[in-house]
């Protein structure tokens, strides 16, 4: 039996009546998402949701149809509901002020959420789609659809013989873990989890997948470089690509992975449009990549598939939809930002990558599309771990007379020495790092604080907020391009073969 | 780029620092959760902790023995959580006063989050030990434990050939539908989601696990009393148990079942300790028909065991740690509460409810538990419908001389006629309601709330809230007492036949 205080608007369980938002609590103009409700933006709308419906009641055996069908529709969803429920995240105490501006604007913060309760939402209506061919009908096994049986001649009461159970089990594992994500990213947005605390979450968000992977496919083969497999084993001949079974191994680095994609993202962050703009490239690459095994057998009509493929098609099933939900948060959060995506997004699009890259059995391809992740990571790394003096803020730093950022600095209180110090001085002498010294003394007063972001500023110089977020996507794209051609070419010269 | 405003404490996305909460931001005294953390309540928890890891890592090949030590842990880390967390939820907006004091403490709101965090966690750890035998050995098929097979022998890189991937799917749809529930009472709570959206929001929770029973069971067939076998096929004999398949109406079904139990435990609240003590009584009586199955195969030895007893083992897994966190938050909730469990808790314990019901295929059984909250629905059903005028709060009203609870009440702005004046009349007339009449007129003024609470009150005369708790949950202990009864001597009567 309770009253609303005046933080929560509305009023306590118990009397289970309609609840109308009442009007003087709501903020009339701060936190507000322009949004352009345009004739024209709203004919769009409608012809996508067209589109779509289209897309999904034609799919039938195609669950790719379905697929972008349903992220059509996800697109569509997220892009009306953020300028909808923005004024609500306010309302509650989901804001932040945009520091990157000069008057500081009050915007909506963990906008992230709505992408993925619309994502997760999308999937739960696919899953029917996804299996459709073995709902409806029988088949003689393989898929063929010429032999198909009708529902009707099935006996009642029992399960369907055929149906793929381990592809469902481990398709709803995989949500599971994501679900865990948008828990821990909103728990982390409302309480501020300490860092030390939420680091290790994901791996507890990883596990029934990790399970899943260990009944279904329990392959804990790595390949191994045949020079590295020669110089490991002098003697001995073998004409078939050496593998190596690394067991036990094999979980800790799947854990390792669920517990740096998330992580690596967040941390990787700061200036509008970069956690989105970020994951966007990343999926993007990710669906490339998964193309280039899909196609063979679908374009070219290559009989049988190449291996990877059913792999590759369930990572495009995960990356589609981030896509379309990462593409309508990222014009809301293009510079100048009306919204902020907030941990829950970096996270939950973090266990995306994390999860299509443990199912797919590609985490290594992942892994050479996260390179400015893991760059900034390793630079970030004596700052975090403490080596470093590390400031409660390392954005950079806008200054208000130019309306450009500059590199935010940490200040030592007493001169660094020992490890500290040698790392300075060697990271400032090959230019990674920009020194302030005393005039007279020599001695280090100040530094360019350790993230990537600062990096690039040190070297270009102020820039504007969306111009830094171009040439941040920019290396994104850059490094990407690298790793996907260095998988198909340097990697197959290295380990003797290709997937493809 | 963006600072925080004073309602988040802490910092925003985008520096991926250690994030220490601040000192002056937390509350000191209000929202504080007092606590007995004496010696011998440490002693007893260490006891407690001991023998769930006792019970755990000597369970095995009984997933039933590690259940029992995953909830008795379940128990222990939230009964710890709450007053730890207690704090934080009332800093970031989760708190309300409490109306049925004098004063109206302002005191945690929303714990039920915590309940349903410790809860999905303790499952996400069991998965394995429920298919412990399955992934250590490859048994012969059917469980022999004397023909099983090191995992060494297993081929390495293919799929446990016996494992039970529909049990698994099973299970991970039933958590799926869970954190969905959780995502949905957390919105709840925080942006009140108006009573028609929020409505059906469980149905789209529960489609996975619609889904897994299609393609596990699709057993839409229901058992129809024979006397009215008779009645409708007249001149057809037969010796079978008379059953119908209803098709898609069974499906139907289920979903009004899963939109049903959580709305119904959300609107039978407002006083302390009646949401979590009605939850409790009935997981208590679950528990206790489940063990009227699993009992004779296990205890007496039956073999083969009764066939529903695979259903309901899966039932147990699910409604004990229910209890265990039930029971801990009850502790912190019961007069004079000093934590609120929110529309969050309402949702999940029912969700729980609907889906051993669904998935163990007893759904009438839970339905005759479920009768307070069947008949608080339909008494309120005028009111809900806006037959009769409906005030923003319905629940009891405290007396602040007397310091009892008294019947909370409808003033009516203009005279009630038609359906209106009908309905209070009728039920005025037979004390459903307590009627106030002009006394010249004898126009009607005001009538009692429509809720089982007032209800009651009206009956007994005012009373303190911890006793008003007790006669709430007495009438609970007593209909779950008749339901169980009925359930296996009415019905049997009825059907021709109990499944037991």
């Amino acid at each position: 039996m309770s009253a609303p205080i005046p933080v929560l608007a509305g009023d306590e369980a118990g009397n289970g009546l309609p609840k109308e938002s009442t009007g003087p609590d709501k903020p009339v103009q701060e936190g507000a998402v322009p949004t352009t409700s345009s004739l024209s933006s709203k004919v769009w709308s409608l012809f996508l949701v067209g589109t779509s419906f289209a897309l999904i009641f034609n799919a039938e055996y195609d669950p790719l149809l379905a697929c972008i069908g349903f992220s059509v529709l996800a697109y569509v969803i997220t892009s009306v509901s953020i300028p909808i429920l923005g004024p609500d995240f306010v309302r509650v105490g989901f804001a932040g002020r945009d520091l990157g501006k000069k008057h500081r604007p009050l915007i909506p913060e963990t906008m992230g959420a709505v992408c993925a309760v619309v994502y997760l939402t999308t999937m739960f209506f696919f899953i029917p789609f996804l299996f459709y061919k073995f709902l409806v009908t029988e088949t003689s096994g393989g898929g063929n659809r010429d032999q198909v049986l009708d529902t009707s001649t099935l006996h009642k009461g029992r399960s369907l013989r055929m149906f793929p159970h381990s592809k469902l089990a481990e398709f709803l594992a995989a949500l599971l873990s994501l679900f865990s994500m948008l828990v821990l990213g909103v728990a982390d947005d409302l309480f501020d989890i300490r860092w030390r605390n939420k680091l290790l979450l994901p791996a507890i968000a990883v596990l029934p997948l990790i399970l899943v992977y260990y009944i279904d496919f329990g392959v804990t083969l790595v390949a191994v470089p045949p020079f590295l497999w020669k110089m490991l084993n002098p003697g001995v001949e073998s004409s078939l690509p050496p593998i190596v079974d690394v067991g036990m191994f094999y979980y800790i680095y799947m854990l390792a992975m669920a517990i740096f994609c998330p992580n690596s993202i967040n941390i990787l962050a700061g200036i509008n449009g970069l956690e989105a703009g970020q994951s966007l490239i990343i999926a993007i690459f990710l669906l490339f990549n998964d193309a280039l095994y899909i196609m063979p057998g679908r374009i070219l009509g290559l009989h049988p598939p190449p291996p990877a493929t059913e792999a590759h098609l369930l990572s495009t099933y995960f990356v589609l939809p981030l896509i379309a939900v990462t593409a309508a948060l990222l014009k809301y959060n293009w510079y100048p930002a009306r919204v902020f995506v907030g941990d829950t997004y970096c996270y939950f699009a973090g266990m995306v990558f994390a999860q299509v890259g443990i199912l797919g059995h590609f985490s290594k391809t992942l892994l050479l599309f996260l390179i400015p992740q893991i760059i900034n990571f390793i630079y970030s790394a004596p700052q975090l771990f403490k080596i470093v003096d590390c400031p409660r803020h390392r954005l950079p730093k806008l200054n208000t007379e130019t309306g450009l950022l500059e590199p935010s600095r940490v200040y030592f209180e007493s001169p660094p020495r020992g490890l500290d110090l040698f790392l300075l001085t060697a990271l400032g002498k090959v230019k990674l790092l920009n020194l302030e010294r005393d005039p007279d003394t020599r001695v280090i007063r100040s530094s360019s604080n350790f993230t990537l972001i600062n990096l690039v500023l040190t070297w270009t110089g102020p820039l504007r907020e969306d111009k830094l977020a171009v040439v941040m996507l920019g290396i994104q794209i850059g490094c990407c391009t690298v790793g996907l051609i260095a998988r198909h070419t340097l990697a197959p010269a290295i380990f003797g073969r290709d997937n493809l």
